[in-house]
């Protein structure tokens, strides 16, 4: 039995918890492409967000500010679970065998179990002071949905969710954690909207997907100016509420001695990984640090590693700005594997940006692979994940057993961004070995990518 | 919106954490009768505790030190999660527009989502330490299984759980929780054990109980020297290892700067109970404050407003030492009502004693009580909590009720034991206006406890 007493956990005091969001954007070697209005195809403005966010979210999306004030009234949220811990993982490394040294930062101990809170809070603030009386949404996986049902229910705002319809039916308890902080949630797609009904009159248990549950709230925000919209990703000012959790990391890095050599993060619209990594990308410019910067995807949705560099709708739809990212196309239907929250065509603009200034790197990672690293995680450091960040764990787990052949000096940062209370049925599966990997031959999204490409705009 | 930061989360740093668990037999002014041996009705020796227990777990249970060092290693493991957060509710109260400060113990950030890791990680401890291959036990609603499961995973020893039936079948995510940590999980009762196999020959969908699991445990772990028994609440041990919670809240309280004139806890078996109130008793009996300090009891199962304070076994085929505590008998089985951690026929015998000194008191809460508690709870202060705690959540209201009322000055401290994430199912019945109160007419346990009150050595 080792009786010595190793450091697991880093923790900073409330006073340091950083009080101002980091915006990367005047930091880049460029300027990300503007978004489009989709009919004029000219720079959209802030008008044209008008409709769906209120005017101080929008400020901070196209901001050139380095800085942005976090509220008070956020901050004493944000209090409630941050700073949030950052572990190393020395009873995984003992398992592996591994020299290399292996962080997480765990955003799972916020009261709705991940990251997304960091913004959902935010963003519920900005519209409650706007006067906004209802936020509309849509969830995949349902982290989403959760933290913007909390932080709904702290401001006195209404909240209406569109679930995708094949994650409302496998997971009733996200439906019920929704519904226990007051909000309402619909499957997607509903009948409540003409872009629902689209789907819906054809096949009322239509599965679902994260473009088309966009659509629908969006539909609903823009026709009452009482309503307006949320997204729980891909804008830049999501990605810049998210960098609290790199801000803190970087801080916690300091206090454990250690400068990360490889940060892996999973992407799915990208706030998680750029929340992570967009503090480190900022020393990294500065020539303080080297570390190699990784966006981990499913082998189902690779949107970096083999979507096109295009513009793109965010929605099925396309009732949403036009977006220059990496996509595999708004009508590309992933596989469903258990990772939702990965499951989106495209990916954040500003990450997709960065990717093409050759900042950081992507990998696309096979579902069985990130679950026999969720295992071997829960089994030493005790959190069981969600299947989201099982993807960055994998991505850890294969760096640390280069390190063991190569005796490199490692050192791996990673974000383990929610737990996965609500996915123990893709748990079941694996272990009772019925998962699959799943199919990874280009040819499913060639379709849908030519569409993209015939846009006039990409041409 | 009030942009004002009030001070919601009191943490210690880690060098704050009590590095001691208190025993608090010692200080009370006369001890608890013994427990004694099912056969010779004498005081049971340690010797007889051996087929189920290690040596160092034996001695703590009979020990007259008020205080015992925790081992390193599992120091080195509670740091994970440890110190918890005091949270003050200060947005519950402004619901309420009660003029009383409401306090709560945070345990729901351990891995296993409860405080009963406090005590899985000393036992797993303890018994590697002695050279045990593997762990048995029995699990009601699931916390406790899942505690042991994660303990047993880090310290390897395999674990093997009897959870409850009606659990086993209404809570698939629970069992998985264990299977992802490596334990094996079987239905209870089953056909395994001659315990299980009185029930299981009669009907194999038997709901089972807690009393049958535990004779199942109890009897696989006594027939192997390889194989013990953890227990998850109840004894003197594993109340003493819950003290830490009740020492940190100290310290919390003094860092808010008040001083709690109510401490309410949820009991099932006693051990979140004694954890939280056994150091304020401490200070209490020693007249440095003078909280009331009372335990909550579900209608359905109340030992302490209702029980009788006798001699009973521990588990339904009388495999245990006989303890003297307040019970309704070892063959009541109380109603089904979702907080399965609160449905034991018995209570602590350190926790009765305590109750029979006059030095706490008890009340009883029907269980849609607690849900409306438990709903105004996560709408303000985010956290979803498990069926238990919603029974201290539901006493902490009644009396913010009446501080509102009176005027008169309240510091209310409760523990929130853990969260409800696998128990989303009771507040989809609340929610959907199905769930009811248990039946509250004595006569249901008359029989159980004259069966109690006809053994001998209770004339």
């Amino acid at each position: 039995m080792d009786e010595s007493v190793h450091q697991h956990k880093f923790t900073l005091t409330e006073d340091q918890m950083p009080t101002q969001w980091y915006n990367i954007i005047p930091d880049l070697p460029s300027p990300p492409p503007p978004a489009l209005h989709p009919g004029t195809l000219q720079p959209a403005g802030p008008e044209d967000f008008l409709p769906l966010f209120p005017m101080d979210l929008i400020l901070q999306e196209v901001s050139q500010d380095s800085y942005i004030d976090i509220p008070g009234a956020v901050l004493d949220i944000y209090r409630q679970w941050r700073p949030s811990p950052l572990f190393r993982a020395h009873r995984l490394e003992k398992l592996l065998g591994t020299p290399a040294k292996i962080y997480y930062k765990f955003e799972g101990q916020s009261p709705a179990g991940s990251h997304k809170t960091n913004t959902s809070v935010p963003q519920a603030y900005y519209n409650a002071i706007a006067g906004v009386k209802k936020l509309t949404t849509e969830t995949g996986a349902g982290q989403w949905g959760t933290a913007l049902s909390f932080a709904t229910a702290l401001f006195g705002l209404e909240c209406e969710v569109w679930q995708v319809g094949a994650s409302y039916d496998a997971k009733p308890y996200r439906r019920l954690m929704m519904e226990v902080y007051g909000a309402k949630v619909h499957r997607s797609p509903s009948n409540l909207t003409a872009a629902g009904r689209a789907f819906y009159d054809v096949n009322p248990n239509h599965p679902g997907s994260l473009g088309i549950a966009i659509s629908e709230a969006v539909e609903v925000a823009a026709q009452d100016p009482e309503i307006r919209y949320a997204l729980g990703s891909v804008l830049n000012h999501v990605l810049m509420h998210q960098t609290i959790i790199g801000e803190e990391a970087l801080l916690q890095m300091q206090m454990a001695g250690d400068t990360p050599t490889h940060i892996v993060g999973c992407t799915g619209g990208g706030s998680n990984f750029g929340g992570l990594s967009f503090p480190f990308l900022r020393e990294k410019m500065a020539g303080k640090m080297d570390p190699k910067i990784i966006a981990v995807e499913p082998e189902s949705c690779p949107s970096l590693t083999k979507g096109v560099y295009a513009y793109d709708f965010g929605d099925t739809a396309g009732m949403t700005p036009l977006m220059k990212m990496h996509t595999l196309g708004r009508n590309f239907v992933p596989d469903p594997i258990h990772a939702g929250g990965l499951r989106y065509h495209g990916m954040a603009p500003l990450i997709s940006h960065i990717y093409e200034l050759g900042l950081m790197e992507a990998i696309a990672v096979p579902q069985t692979e990130c679950f026999e690293a969720a295992i071997k995680f829960a089994r030493t450091e005790g959190i069981v994940p969600a299947p989201e960040p099982t993807h960055a764990i994998a991505a850890a787990i294969r760096q640390a057993l280069v390190a063991k052949e190569t005796g490199e000096e490692t050192v791996i940062l990673t974000a383990l961004c929610g737990h996965g209370h609500f996915d123990l049925a893709a748990y079941e599966e694996f272990l009772g070995g019925r998962m699959k990997d799943e199919n990874a031959d280009d040819s499913r999204f060639a379709e849908s990518i030519d569409e993209v490409k015939a846009f006039p705009i990409n041409n």
